[in-house]
């Protein structure tokens, strides 16, 4: 039987939390290493930038409740609150409660964002061919809750920072290059008590971090 | 604390199991009384056949898996395995852990269904106005599934059937009428055991179930 919190493989995400609980220090810059995930504490009012280093680099975002883990960032709640499956800077994201979970204040990317694909996990790069264990964003979510002495319940669908997936008229999906570029950021305020997971994407058979393949670090900051 | 298993209110979906366990007699027509929700358990090959009764009745639709709660039908998933937002004839559906759960063997509907919403729920009628409880999606799969002797671990994003939320290119959504008529049904084989649940939507204040904002019934028969 599946268990949520159980990852199907380690990579280093289980030892680079940011600090034993995963509470950060203001102002300091925080790195997600390449292929991996981390978790940050958040309260209400904290915000988190989100740094795309080199340009290309898909971050795979998650917000669960801190105290309560069955609430959660949700994308498809975030649909009907926002209108639309494409949110940019004064969008207030909701929980599966439809609580407001995080706001968008500032975005200087082109904004094109992903909310419609799962996470990347195991058995994806199984479907891709792959005969030995692959680094993951779903086992990335649960390593770095692990890191800081919290477990997952559930794998939430991921607002996917820089995914370029495009939907098309007919309802086809396709999985291009993002248009971000190095240095751009993201800014969301915490409107509630959260734990943020940042995972830097490490799809490297499809070029959804950029034509080289190639997935790298990111980093963010908690501020004020 | 959020539990998922807990419904905000009651109607009369704890009532109208098909069986005490949820067991159907193949053949049988059930019926979902409007504004209520019904599971069903299906073993593998067996085949369900969802009918809109009476033309633009939406169909929110689960599926679990029987004895292991967590794995269920993911839409998030499933955009990845069909390459899009809108399942036809022939697609098969994954759960997220992206095994086979239904493949869509039929569908006698113009085919337009919705994969981005999620089910309404309490607080989505709170957020329309209404200060008294109105019944919805979310809690009738609850209901649902206590009334087949079993608990949501979670409230997976549903595959609504009939529903008509086109995606502009922009990225934006509307709430539209079903283009479905009466008696269209579309026709999914189980490819694992499942525990089926169907919800008649509830919604009546916008017009996802016809401009009459009156919700009705929908039927199901289990195939084979």
């Amino acid at each position: 039987m599946y268990r949520p919190e159980l990852p199907d493989g380690e990579n280093a995400s289980l030892t680079s939390a940011i600090s034993p609980d995963g509470r950060p220090e203001t102002g300091t810059t925080y790195r997600v290493p390449p292929r991996c995930g981390v978790a940050v504490r958040m309260v209400a009012g904290q915000s988190i930038r989100v740094i795309n280093t080199h340009g290309t680099q898909v971050c795979d975002f998650w917000a669960v409740c801190d105290g309560g883990p069955h609430e959660f960032l949700s994308m498809a709640h975030c649909h009907t609150e926002t209108g639309g499956i494409m949110p940019a800077t004064g969008d207030v994201l909701v929980s599966n409660r439809r609580r407001a979970m995080l706001t968008i204040t500032a975005d200087d990317s082109p904004g094109v964002h992903d909310t419609v694909i799962a996470s990347c996990d195991w058995p994806r790069y199984q479907v891709l061919g792959c005969t030995e264990y692959h680094d993951n964003c779903a086992d990335n979510f649960r390593m770095a809750l692990i890191a800081i002495g919290e477990a997952a319940v559930h794998v939430p669908d991921p607002f996917n920072l820089w995914m370029n997936i495009p939907v098309s008229p007919q309802g086809r999906i396709s999985w291009e290059v993002p248009v971000s570029s190095a240095g751009n950021s993201i800014v969301m305020r915490a409107e509630t008590d959260i734990i943020a997971v940042m995972s830097a994407c490490p799809q490297d058979i499809t070029p959804v971090n950029g034509d080289a393949l190639a997935p790298t670090e990111l980093h963010f900051r908690i501020e004020a």
